[in-house]
């Protein structure tokens, strides 16, 4: 068998960094989603691009698929070798290869988490400010091109990425983008493995812009009676070109979790959770400018968290919405839907999607970063009932066609994976063949992480 | 013959709108730059996408390039038809399609000239931030991820740009991206497309992110003894996150080219010109911040030009910066060099070039975007002087190879057109291939503007 070679050359390549241990292939083969185990034949901890290099040649002559893992933090399944083969974890390629304070960037293995990349930047006066709330890997936010409470102002990982070290499913290694700022030099390649999920290569080195940590912070939060206020409050924000590091809505449902997990104390109620970064006297300027935004708009009881340690608790609790929703189910699991719409849109799509829930057996709070025209539904479901198993696919599908009827995007942040691939087409038409083109244009085999993204892949 | 036959069934699909006279074929077969002239075998006219198709099918069928052409002002020959075909100039496509305020976008066609949409845009209290100093279309800028003096502030064309129409090389048309403002939807074709020089297809329409007209604008310019305090100065601004819209460089002999052109009266010395955008409190603050930081690095003489007339006169200088210099020395052309570097390394690679340049027996300008550590010499010369001639290419040669040691990029924002195809493997490598893999998958046949960007192509 070419699985049983392949394994017999990785071992003498790792030694005992390929492991073939029960509990190693069931810690890799499940995900914090909802999609059945998925154990592959075999765990590889590399230590080097060279390793990499040398192990996809050998899964490459022996068409043995090859599956990235980073923290393991999806929630769509990317990581699951639906088809065995080797799981790459990069928990041993963690470095950072160099921070470069005068030009604002760093240089990072694929396997560091972004919490642990803040640690050591935080005396350099320099931070990287993407957040998608869990302390997920900078490879795994890279492949899937995450975002989160921060894009408003800071943009996604396709964005912040400058440049990428990749081996190619023939074991070459390529290098993409430079440590400049921009470049007008050919294809966009870092863009095109950004987001790729490990579909086109296996990601060994990241060059990601930082930004100046902010000389004042300043978050705070208001209450609106109606959905609508809120969403046309944020609009209005926005077209006055008030600058936004974080806007997230909470709706009444999930007010309602973080009282019972957090200890809260919110009314009932659709809430803008909100920060700005920047000099004192700007931010005072934009919070008092967004403070008038949000009395015209009915919102009321703006608190600002000027402290440090009310602003953490703030967002520790944001942070903590997929566990605080779990827990209004005990028991339960949730599929996290991820829409993204026009902003013009939002207040419509939110409104059919809650009142469509609300019409359901089941429960899910909704949350998201408005100012992106992004939201979450949180599914809660017991996935061995299957009358419920049917009935958050079927919410979580309307939610997406109704994402794209409105002019939007089956997924945000959190990426096709093996959840979404049968709504590609309906996104994207004929396009969905051009990555199919591309994708056996640099992985003729299908070698790379089967089974996601592409189609027949 | 092929052509023939091509050209006629496409005159039977556009009637008068495909051009064989001479005059049309000769504005088409030359460029801004110092490129010899490289007329097309005829000139279409398309007033619609679906004409697109039909016209790229036919040229499929027949093996006849196909080149895209916007309003004619690249600087790297992108749009010359080196080896004949079709130029398919886009200038009867360029109507807005939609304005959306609220999400702050607007869908155009590509023959859009940035200054166009702008002035359509005026009472929307919204506008389309990219500068690059030409009135370029809107499909070239994007073709050639267009940048210029605001992209420290608003980034470039691959940051503005939310989706696509395409016309494939063998005639299908697809979309990319959505309307909303992120998506993790699979490979990022839009992204792809950006940049692609027309290589992979013709982009048919572009949905374009808009911001919001900045509240309050101040420009300023300010006098260094030595160039690399002026770098300092950015480099402590940029790291203080103080947020600049603009933040140009002008050499001592760039200062002496605005004073001859301009009527100008600068001291001929290095200078910044530098621009805020931002509420009222915020930009009086953010100058304020600037002109300590500069106090600090010996700059003097900060003046601010605050009313709009001043500050337009300002800019108009600096966006005159080719016509400037290329008025040091009549009849002479300019060779726009056009090299980024990470800005640690911008003070040695702009003071590098200048001592070169003193050497040689040609002059050569220097201003760039500092900002972004973009910078570019404008090297005179005739052309029909081999020894002049071999003397820019020398000098621009060098630059980039500079550029490269420094770890930057060979083209910041001009792009690779067939002035630069020599360079691209000494920056790419390996990466180079792939982006043939990528041609050749999506253009087998090799119709789209051959001669541009890939190897062999």
């Amino acid at each position: 068998m070419g699985i049983d070679t392949a394994l017999s050359e990785i071992s003498s390549l790792l030694g005992n960094r390929l492991s073939r241990a029960k509990v190693d292939l069931a810690h890799h083969g499940q995900s914090e989603a909802w999609f059945p185990p998925s154990p592959p034949d075999a765990v590889a901890y590399p230590e080097s691009t060279e390793e990499v290099s040398q192990l996809v040649r050998i899964c490459h002559a022996h068409g043995v698929p090859v599956i990235g893992w980073g923290a393991g933090t999806s929630l769509e399944g990317h990581a699951l070798a639906v088809r065995g083969g080797v799981v790459v974890d990069f928990s041993h390629m963690n470095n950072i290869v160099a921070i470069n304070d005068a030009d604002l960037d760093a240089v990072v293995q694929p396997g560091i988490t972004r919490e642990e990349l803040n640690h050591e930047l935080r005396t350099t006066g320099l931070f990287f400010p993407i957040d998608p709330g869990a302390n997920a890997s900078l490879g795994g936010m890279t492949s899937t091109r995450a975002s989160g409470t921060t894009a408003v102002r800071y943009g996604t990982m396709r964005d912040n990425v400058l440049g990428l070290e990749v081996v190619l499913a023939d074991g070459r290694v390529i290098h993409t983008g430079t440590r400049a700022r921009k470049s007008s030099a050919g294809y966009d390649l870092t863009g095109l493995f950004v987001g790729a999920e490990g579909t086109l290569g296996l990601i060994t080195q990241i060059t990601l812009r930082l930004v100046a940590q902010p000389e004042t912070i300043l978050s705070g939060i208001c209450r609106f009676s109606k959905f609508n206020d809120a969403v046309d409050a944020v609009i209005a924000t926005i077209q006055m070109g008030i600058p936004m590091a974080r806007i997230e809505f909470v709706d009444a449902t999930m007010a309602k979790a973080f009282n019972d997990y957090a200890g809260a104390s919110f009314p009932e109620d659709p809430h803008l959770m909100v920060e700005f970064h920047g000099s004192d006297a700007g931010v005072k300027d934009d919070s008092a400018r967004f403070a008038e935004i949000i009395a015209d708009f009915n919102g009321d009881g703006f608190e600002v968290a000027q402290k440090p340690e009310d602003r953490t608790a703030l967002w520790a609790m944001r942070h903590n919405g997929y566990y605080a929703a779990l827990a209004l189910r005990p028991g339960a699991k949730a599929l996290t839907t991820d829409v993204c719409v026009p902003i013009s849109r939002l207040a419509e799509a939110v409104e059919e999607t809650r009142a469509e829930i609300d019409e359901s057996f089941l429960e899910g709070p909704i949350l998201g970063h408005v100012g992106d025209g992004n939201f979450h539904a949180c599914l809660l479901f017991e996935p061995d009932r299957p009358e419920e198993m049917a009935e958050v696919k079927r919410l979580s599908r309307n939610m997406a066609q109704r994402a794209l009827r409105l002019g939007g995007t089956i997924t945000g942040e959190h990426g096709i994976g093996m959840g979404k691939t049968d709504l590609m087409e309906a996104e994207h038409g004929a396009a969905w063949d051009v990555m199919g083109d591309l994708k056996r244009a640099l992985d003729p085999d299908g070698i790379m992480n089967p089974g996601k993204l592409v189609r027949g892949n």
